[in-house]
């Protein structure tokens, strides 16, 4: 197999696009498709100031890389979310090494007692990636926002996007569907845009990426994130796409292209200031402060009883 | 596994509606699925002369015994295309006995000088499955016009108007879209409107109705019809309804109520009268007419060569 730029040996063929690459080219080919994504959603630009959402993953690792490599001022922020995310921290030094990329640590676990988002999910008996969600959005755009920076970015590609997409339609979530953009603009002045410029790679050609640079990532999934539905779904759309080369890329932009303007206008929320926190939402009490608020009122409850707390901290050692 | 309704002896269980039925309850909720959707979709009344597209498969079969029993005024057209469908031909009778509706047989080969349309499409160069739908769409619709019936009905069910949305979406085919509807209204007057009673009864559930009720249908697929795209989504969506219960139906009703009003005025084509058969076109000649001069010209210069006409003309035995 070769190269279709240069006659070289190709590592890479690419179904969709019909293309054999070599390392090199295949390397250019994927800046290029990130920089196509900034600059087809007008994402930012070199003077702005970009924050990375860091798990570790290959999506981020990729997006630090590119991002540094394509000119951006760009810095990354990990959160420390407890013992399930030890093995991951332990990573980030390496990523900063490799990319050249300054990334923050910051450790969420402060708010909760010392407690990870796993005790805490076990206390208001709620899922874990339901608490870590929430945790999540609350402080990547707060960490953002306080921190001066413009644009927060997300490492989801192609493939995530679309596969959301998938589930979204066969279940007709029109809400979720109104707010899924490459872009989302601030609704509020406390909110920081949200990007994604992995939108036009998709995961495997993501792995690729990172692989051929050597850029380090952690390669094992989140303990928690085990036969998720949007699992089911991939599983699906990737066999689609066997069949149907190309089907994914015409799913999610003939429904950006087509689609979306008509769903845009569909849903509308008043957004207010949160009591406590300040940052928006709909309500008076932001989900975050009064998850907070939950978890403080058990300790204060368990500590008066003379009770240890009644959760068990394991770390996570990935092994 | 017993009835739910009755504590009998139970022949089928419906995952999406997590029902176990005999015979007679299961009959029952069939028929009570198509009076919904007839109903639903305000699709005629027990006043209206409909005709049903007759192809002796399972899904036409089921809905002429189904109307009928429900009161409805029905007869049923069959269309002859040629040596592949002597076969089929053969059940009409049994079908007519079983149901007790009467089947009109018309011939449109008389169109073609004798030719059927596997022999006209190698003429013209086409795939089998789009001279098909021309010759049917005309003829069905025609037939329906001049014999004076309000409606035409189709048996299309649940499965397969999920996997036409299916594939439709996948590709934001949206000019498909926007017509997809379980009844169309006329847009002509020379058009006679179309529906389709088994909106809401999937593919095994009408299996189950016609072999419960002992009514004749030809199991075998249409030999032209192997490999078609469309089977492929079929696959897929049948994958995701086991994971899932009731996704096929979420996906369709889910589109019917919330975003088909969002498309509905997207598409608009501006109607005429054909040049030779009076019948809507949005060109001077519509599609049938054309095809038909198409294979007059072949037939007059073949002639004239001295030369026998170049099709082979097998019949299908079905063995």
């Amino acid at each position: 197999m070769k190269c279709k730029k240069c006659g070289g040996q190709a590592v890479i063929h690419l179904r969709a696009h019909n293309l054999a690459l070599c390392k090199d080219h295949f390397v250019e080919f994927f800046e290029k498709r990130v920089q196509k994504g900034i600059g087809r959603f007008k994402m930012f630009d070199r003077k702005s100031k970009i924050l990375v959402a860091v798990s570790t993953g290959k999506d981020s690792s990729a997006v630090l890389y590119a991002l540094k490599k394509l000119g951006y001022k760009v810095e990354g922020l990990f959160l420390k979310m407890g013992p399930h995310t030890n093995l991951a921290e332990r990573v980030v030094k390496n990523i900063e090494n490799a990319t050249g990329v300054k990334i923050n640590i910051f450790d969420v676990t402060r708010d909760f007692g010392g407690l990870g988002t796993a005790d805490v999910a076990r206390i208001v008996k709620r899922p874990v990636c339901s608490i870590c969600g929430i945790v999540r959005r609350h402080w990547m755009n707060r960490y953002a926002y306080e921190n001066g920076f413009d644009v927060l970015v997300t490492g989801h590609n192609m493939d995530d996007e679309a596969t959301f997409l998938f589930g979204n339609i066969l279940n007709w979530q029109v809400d979720y569907m109104a707010r899924q953009w490459p872009v989302l603009e601030k609704t509020h002045p406390k909110f920081v845009r949200k990007a994604k410029p992995l939108i036009y790679v998709t995961e495997r050609e993501t792995y690729a990426y990172v692989f051929l640079n050597g850029i380090p990532f952690l390669e094992q999934k989140c303990p928690f994130a085990q036969g998720a539905t949007s699992s089911h779904y991939k599983k699906y759309l990737n066999a689609l796409e066997w069949e149907q080369p190309g089907v994914k890329h015409r799913l999610l932009f003939g429904y950006f292209e087509t689609l979306k303007p008509l769903l845009a206008s569909e849903t509308k929320v008043e957004l207010r200031e949160c009591n406590v926190c300040g940052f928006p939402t709909t309500e008076e009490k932001c989900q975050y402060c009064k998850l907070v608020e939950r978890v403080h009122d058990h300790i204060t409850k368990n500590s008066a009883g003379e009770k240890g707390i009644d959760v068990q901290i394991s770390e996570d050692t990935g092994e």
